[in-house]
């Protein structure tokens, strides 16, 4: 690495990183890895499978895209053109609120990456080593773009949304086999295109799932069109007029270059244990500790206490009353409701009838959010779990955890993961027994697949 | 209208007014002014024919797209789904720079409106007099939407990319029969998207194009969404993560709603006299009055300051030595010594030999733009032109106008709007001389066409 480019040209130096990528430059660990996030994100997008706005996505696609193509979408099992895959899977891989989150980012990387570089790999006849080389990168460039725009960008912006534009964008330029040049053009015209804000939480409306879809195929495009000669801007992360200067008052270049090929984002990226928004799982997993050392029950518990970092309150905060499945997934006192009586908050978990269950009703009106310093000056690279929890009879216990389950250090084993892919694919029947089997064989050896083109069989689900 | 809403729920107020807006409501010269607006865009849109970006932006339409479809694509002339024809119509729109601006919100509403509405015509088989009221809606959005921004947002975002999203979403909702919550739908996936950075001026990237493109195409995706259901953002202007908490600073919310229904953005847009971009006109005009006015040549002029607006120089500044012809018609030196030698600066000055003409670059050299807090303090409300022409035998002549020609109270007339259709038109061959005289007496009887299906043959041009 050219330390002096490094400085002055952060883009550059980003972008010359990943074209010149190769598979033999991935540790065994990073390839391993992918291949579990690659399943991950597979079963999340089964989960997705009959969630209204995805299905609102899927007919615009059929409206605006053509009736067959190279690339899947997984939840209908129509082939359409790239960008059309991508889009629909984009959407249906991040509703269930399961797919993976990279801390510091406090960006999702699998939802929008695999669905472009899948849809990508599938049109130009990839094997499984490509599309695997290329997720390593858009996870890299998503999870760099992210940490750069800091938390100042995430106060309004869904970083999901807009550092996932260009996540997917180097991911399938990479794909495409784009020179460092051509590189920087795809992230140029991705980051022009970067978009996705939060004020839609106040609403429970659906833009979440426009967000990824649109991050995954307008990355796409980028890629596609700077592989034609399309040009960008070289400067769109720390230009004057740039991403930053726009989005953030707190970006820092830094972060997108230190330690290229030295830390890898793949494996600094956390599954999900909880089927909830990542801001609940600390408080869930301190909860879960307080009920186990102390042998509570729901009705014991007078109150719970639970301490978190100021984005917690900024996304968390907006919902006071889960009126909607998805709601509630953002909703602190829900989620800590779920664990105080089932010890869990999985997708099962989330159900409407659990919407109008009057004893979750109550259990969450005893759930107080405050801001806690120290978690907060810890966070984005450590997710800080800490709750207090008074009982009727008076007592007090306090509970901490400070590595969330799923995080590195405390990851999920493959056979727990393989276990959260059967249970996705179950929920409303995205895929059957035998097919989530297939997938799940598929995705350990994927290193050495020839052909990814039929993941799913062509027909409909019965 | 209802004072209470519009103030404490101005998004609600506008969509309101969008979505109930009527034929019947429109003045007469709104409407004979949407009808040359239409012609004004067309023309642009055929001048965009061979230019590399917008080819580059057919063939992903050609990859990603359907083979055919009810909407054209005014370049190439074949039919495909709403979308791409949005896309690619939007792209070549824009590139000649000859398209309409409206001042205050330095927004070119043509190029993102029109692209829009007209695929979304063509795709349900609207009359004319639906596409004129669409239009009217999508301007009126987008300039009001680009005017609440403001100039803090026009600092570092492309407000025709940002605020244009909502414009063509607008209209296309309008087009679709929304009722006033679906129009707030429309605009809340609209503003989620809206995207759009400046950094590209500094490398003469192509991203204007991709802008334009995209602004059309997603605006016109978030109007198909909230027709089939799909939520967006209640307060997507105005709430607390919504655009102007995301990207202005200086956002005024009474923009968006004063003078609704008397006001029209329409009757508020100015046309494009010069082919170069539109700060550059207003010195342009000045120069060209000072050598009329004194019978001044290029070989007398010694010096000449031009007299700008901050803004000016922000999107100007960046092109000190012109290399593209794009980039020369955002370079002040280059257009002012056009029009210091040839007295114009139509689309037919630049050209490759331009570039390359030591006539030209030496009287650019002698181009200075110099910051004038009078004319700032009056943008962008007015666009005022002022230059010092010094001359080689130490005269200084100071010529000054005070409405740029093409804008409201110095409006282009039908036989100039013509004359500019036609030397657009036959810009590289965009469209036959038949073509282009059947195109001007459709838009002058553009509300009693039942049929806007077929506005060129579906054959490629020979």
């Amino acid at each position: 690495m050219n330390l002096y480019i490094e400085e002055v040209e952060p883009t550059k130096a980003l972008a010359t990183f990943l074209a010149d990528l190769r598979y033999e430059d991935l540790p065994q660990p990073v390839i391993e890895r992918t291949k579990e996030l690659f399943l991950d994100w597979l079963a999340s997008a089964l989960a997705g499978r009959s969630a209204r706005p995805v299905q609102i996505l899927e007919r615009l696609a059929a409206h605006m895209g053509p009736a067959d193509g190279p690339s899947e979408i997984l939840v209908s099992r129509r082939r359409t053109s790239p960008l059309f895959a991508a889009l629909v899977n984009g959407a249906a891989s991040h509703i269930v609120e399961q797919d993976d989150v990279q801390n510091e980012a406090v960006f999702h990387p699998g939802t929008v990456v695999f669905p472009a570089v899948l849809a990508g790999a599938q049109d130009i006849g990839a094997p499984g080593r490509d599309l695997l080389l290329a997720a390593v990168v858009g996870y890299e460039a998503g999870v760099r773009v992210g940490a750069f725009l800091g938390r100042s960008h995430y106060r309004v912006f869904h970083t999901t949304g807009t550092a996932g534009t260009l996540g997917a964008a180097a991911g399938v330029a990479h794909l495409l086999k784009a020179d460092p040049q051509v590189m920087i053009h795809a992230l140029g015209s991705a980051g022009t295109q970067a978009a996705g804000l939060w004020e839609f939480l106040r609403d429970a409306a659906d833009s979440k799932q426009l967000h990824t879809a649109k991050a995954a195929a307008d990355g796409l495009l980028a890629a596609y069109l700077a592989r034609d000669g399309f040009t960008g801007a070289r400067h769109i992360l720390e230009g004057k007029q740039g991403m930053a200067a726009g989005m953030s008052s707190d970006a820092d270049p830094r972060k997108l270059t230190a330690g290229l090929g030295e830390r890898w984002a793949v494996l600094e990226t956390s599954f999900k244990f909880h089927a909830s928004c990542r801001h609940t799982h600390p408080s869930a997993d301190a909860l879960l500790q307080a009920l186990q050392e102390h042998q509570l029950t729901a009705e014991r518990i007078a109150h719970i206490r639970a301490h978190v970092h100021q984005a917690a309150i900024d996304v968390l905060g907006p919902v006071n009353d889960a009126r909607t499945v998805h709601q509630a997934k953002f909703s602190m006192g829900f989620v800590l409701a779920l664990i105080a009586l089932y010890q869990q908050a999985g997708i099962g978990e989330f159900t409407e009838e659990a919407l109008q269950d009057p004893r979750i009703r109550e259990v969450l009106g005893r759930v107080e959010m405050v801001f806690d310093p120290e978690i907060d000056a810890a966070y984005p690279r450590q997710w800080i779990g800490k709750v207090e929890v008074e009982t009727t009879d008076g007592e007090v216990f306090t509970s901490r955890v400070d590595i969330p389950k799923g995080d590195p250090g405390n990851i999920l084993t493959r056979a727990e993961l393989e276990d959260k892919a059967r249970r996705l694919a179950a929920y409303r029947q995205g895929a059957s027994a035998e097919e989530i089997e297939a997938l799940i064989t598929l995705a350990w050896t994927l290193e050495n697949q020839a052909d990814i083109r039929d993941l799913l069989p062509r027909e409909e689900l019965a």
